[in-house]
């Protein structure tokens, strides 16, 4: 989608299960083998009582849905926040939404991002800048 | 590392040549099959002129340095925010680095971070806020 046809307050999600090998793939790729995400023994006596998500995982579901959906693909990504709210543990199904808050100069969009869990908590949240299309 | 045992100016890095198989690994994981990352014939006609990476994976890294090095395993990662400053090919080397900046009030930390390719031009910027292990 181009800047014209976007309107304040349009919105786009996809939704994923967590599973065990997506963090473990996930932890391959970025080389973070944080023991929280990967060791039951460890992550029983953590905060947490089980393996969770890397954060920054959930969060790249923010970026998924806009290169996907909405602005779409050949949208230029400049910023992104994130604030890990909750943990997701594995088998958590993630919904990941993003709604354009701003219509903002330079023809870019500003999005609010909301991650939330089965039970509806969310889980992370924050804010994306994105130049759509031509 | 402790909240304690933290400086600000304390450093950390880590550096990985980004390949094919790591793109289109993360691909798989979050869902995000935008052609700029996976296609030739789309990319070569886009602003970059060939595949990227996801900014997306490159700030990954920052989050894999606080994790496995400063400030190490058993931190809490509160929040991250990046800036996709430049976009990282198939085949760069990227080193991320995060660095103190602020010891903050209830015991957390700022971080400074940034993460520059071969030719020393920074790629991906941001700041995150990590609870440091007791």
């Amino acid at each position: 989608m181009t800047y014209e046809q976007l309107s304040v307050g349009d919105s786009a999600s996809m939704e994923k299960t967590i599973s065990e090998s997506d963090v473990y793939t996930f932890a391959d790729v970025t080389g973070d083998f944080n023991p929280v995400h990967l060791s039951k023994t460890h992550a029983e006596q953590s905060l947490f009582g089980e393996r969770i998500a890397h954060g920054m995982l959930v969060g790249s579901l923010f970026s998924s849905v806009m290169a996907m959906q909405m602005p779409g693909p050949g949208g230029i990504y400049i910023s992104q926040s994130l604030e890990f709210v909750a943990p997701v543990k594995f088998g958590d199904t993630v919904t990941a939404t993003v709604t354009i808050k701003e219509k903002m100069e330079k023809r870019r969009v500003r999005l609010a991002c909301s991650a939330v869990n089965q039970r509806g908590k969310v889980v992370v949240q924050g804010e994306a800048v994105v130049l759509p299309a031509k």
